[in-house]
């Protein structure tokens, strides 16, 4: 008996209603972060994720209107993400089950790369990651670093944080940088005040993880939550996006995106 | 003495009217394929790069009008590449020194990784390009390989062929592995006809090399022509790109490009 759910499976889970963070679920299928935006405003979000790639790596990106993902078959970007948040005109306005009573015609669906990815390479390196068989959320922080703007999409990048046994600190940016579009290599590894983030045990986003053991080291990885700040600089009428740690998956998998 | 050109130098060549080939010029320097067209259809064009980013990796996009590489200092891309073309109604036009007379304030510059960053590394390691040295240009086939299509871009891939000693191969493969952004890993390996190329001796584009050693294997990576191809398809009022061989010098350093 095989108890890993499927791609198919986690996306009928979410279908059905129901919320759950996705780290380590259906754990060898690429998982996406996703922004969905009318087409008047795809072009410079486009943009904005090419000049910023190691937050916002382009997996996909729909036709106007398209709601099945060519990545991941009997899919639906409606209802196929656990939670899903709306914003409009810049304000976050609230969480979604799903989001069919709000589709349009001229949307457009962006798929991002998710540093889910690399996840099991660590784990499979002896890397805890405590979160990840917790059904808890990566801790994720707003950090001091300028994204390059594009249009109106400007702001701050947003990281994930994971704490790394200081003699496997090597290993992991080896693993990670086999998957460029996943996030890829660190931003920063050791010095949470350099990049910003005053209290790494206090994330913008995701759990808290207070670490019990001093060989441990904070390492940064950027993450696709970046996108929703700059959506809110942005102050488009209306964007959907996936909610934190609560990932779109594909048929995709992992160990295809690795470069190497 | 350091007699190898810097960047600026060979911009400087092309801005001066010269017309020569860039392949082994300005060696540590990225190189780059070039594509021009109305702000209009940069919408398609960049998803079309999006789905096909082995032909087609995106390295920068200009906004509207500009015409200075973020990533080459006091460049001038209406006169820095040594020689361009000129699509109307998708049909080759003529040939052009420089391009000051066509600029227009809608023009969107796209620029494209190109496989001459990785032609050093090849070097390095006892893998003779004979027309890198030549001057000459290096083979270029169009292929019976579709592309992914987004709105009116589609067409077939084109690809470039260097001749690799048979115990090379997998070396070259390693090496060609750390640069995702500039084609990355070969699509074929040895066997021509498998992707339509009928005669691996008379390229579409480029200059013919004939091996005189058996031991030669023909290997072939997607090449930054491709578009050329999709963009004659798209029937775009205009099109200004690079000549095939005779590209972009950024002051990007080709190591920075390797993502491991």
């Amino acid at each position: 008996m095989n108890n890993i759910p499927s791609s198919l499976d986690v996306r009928l889970k979410a279908r059905n209603g129901n919320n759950f963070t996705t780290s380590g679920l259906a754990n060898s299928f690429v998982q996406t972060n996703v922004v969905i935006i009318p087409k008047k405003f795809a072009y410079d979000f486009m943009l904005y994720c090419q000049r910023n790639p190691k937050p916002c790596p382009l997996i996909e990106v729909f036709d106007p209107g398209e709601f099945s993902s060519s990545n991941a078959k009997n899919s639906d970007i409606r209802t196929d993400i656990p939670e899903y948040k709306i914003f409009k005109n810049g304000k976050f306005l609230n969480f979604s089950e799903n989001i069919i009573s709000l589709w349009r015609e001229d949307f457009v669906t962006f798929l991002l790369g998710c540093s889910f990815t690399f996840e099991n390479e660590l784990i499979k390196n002896g890397i805890d990651l405590p979160y990840f068989k917790s059904g808890k959320n990566v801790p994720m922080f707003i950090t001091s670093i300028d994204t390059i703007n594009a249009g109106k999409f400007s702001g701050k990048m947003v990281v994930t944080q994971r704490w790394i046994p200081r003699e496997k600190v090597v290993r992991t940016i080896q693993i990670t940088s086999r998957f460029p579009n996943q996030h890829g290599t660190p931003i920063q590894v050791g010095n949470s005040e350099e990049i910003g983030i005053l209290n790494p045990h206090k994330p913008d986003f995701g759990d808290s993880w207070i670490p019990d053991d001093k060989n441990l080291v904070p390492v940064y990885w950027a993450c696709g939550v970046t996108p929703q700040i700059a959506i809110q600089n942005a102050k488009l009428e209306i964007v959907i996006t996936h909610s934190p740690g609560k990932m779109f998956i594909t048929d995709l998998k992992d160990e295809d995106m690795a470069v190497i």
